[in-house]
């Protein structure tokens, strides 16, 4: 597949993939969606091109994997996805708020999202990974009627207090310590698990 | 105040400001915050630039107040607080959807908001709007402890309803129909007004 032999790392290794990934999520965070081409993110990795193409297929592909690195939202959700159930709202927002709250993973965190509401092309990309890998993942974890419409509606609300905690940055959401955050947030966000009430119940 | 006598409205009059409101709104969601001129406004709403600054005070002023016009999300909520509490989030969750659903003001609250993500100027706009008009009323309607705070879950939840259905459309929230949607997302936003549960209980 090489078209010359490569320095120090040997293609198709694991070493070689995370290299290539890492050097992808710096510069999709750093310069956007658009500007960053396989072939430059190829060279800055110390690979052939038709390596970064062999293990994503495409830049969406290379930008869906990078994005899963450290930082990606998906992972913050996966990550509370183990242990009591009765608990998975109150770990999910300690999950979010220490990605969110680092100085070190804020602001590319912060830049992805402006990506994705500014351009079509993202907004696609996050549509897909935010059904697959957070909606349904979720949906299969908490079980039962309706799982997706509820695993739809924590999800929606997790989003709602990344939106007013660090874009809008609204009072008192943006200056709430962490316990008060999961105060705050826990109670709904356990409602929206357990689902509409009986049909019996007017709400 | 004129340099010269104006065609057709008098100045001052109501129909003199609800001219330029829409002439400025259009520009506004067309055009983004930063390309629109007070000049280029008063010229084509054919009146003095003096008088946009006497009724508004300043670009920021003549935004806002553009803003407020029919598809304002702050008179979503605001015509939610009037009635009864225990049926808001149903008001506000059918207004909301009303507005956004709508084929007319739909693409303008879309552009609207991705000029707000975009930009730290409409950001700080909408910071100021979203507490003020959103999350002070609905805490005033609300009263008693931490008021402030359940408005502001309550307020985050119905962003986050609007981030999932209609920017990312992400799937089931986007294609849910109206009585879906507030069976769905009604009874979490019900337990934001409620707020935390009494410390005793571990939640």
């Amino acid at each position: 597949m090489n078209k010359s032999p490569r320095r120090g790392r040997r293609p198709g290794s694991p070493d070689t993939r995370a290299a290539i990934l890492d050097v992808a999520r710096r510069r999709f965070l750093a310069e956007g969606y658009h500007a960053v081409t396989l072939r430059s993110v190829a060279a800055e990795a110390d690979v052939d091109l038709a390596l970064i193409s062999y293990f994503f297929g495409s830049k969406k592909g290379l930008f869906g994997a990078a994005m899963a690195l450290k930082v990606n939202p998906t992972e913050v959700l996966a990550a509370s996805l183990e242990g009591d159930l009765a608990t998975l709202p109150q770990r999910a927002l300690r999950n979010l708020l220490a990605a969110w709250d680092n100085p070190e993973n804020g602001p590319a965190l912060l830049a992805m999202l402006r990506n994705l509401v500014q351009d079509d092309g993202h907004a696609a990309l996050f549509k897909e990974v935010a059904e697959k890998e957070m909606i349904d993942r979720l949906a299969a974890r908490i079980g039962g009627a309706q799982a997706r419409r509820r695993a739809a509606v924590f999800v929606a609300q997790m989003g709602g207090l990344i939106v007013a905690r660090y874009l809008v940055r609204a009072e008192p959401v943006a200056s709430m310590s962490v316990d008060e955050i999961v105060r705050a947030f826990g109670p709904s966000l356990h409602q929206a698990l357990q689902g509409a009430p009986p049909p019996g119940r007017r709400h």
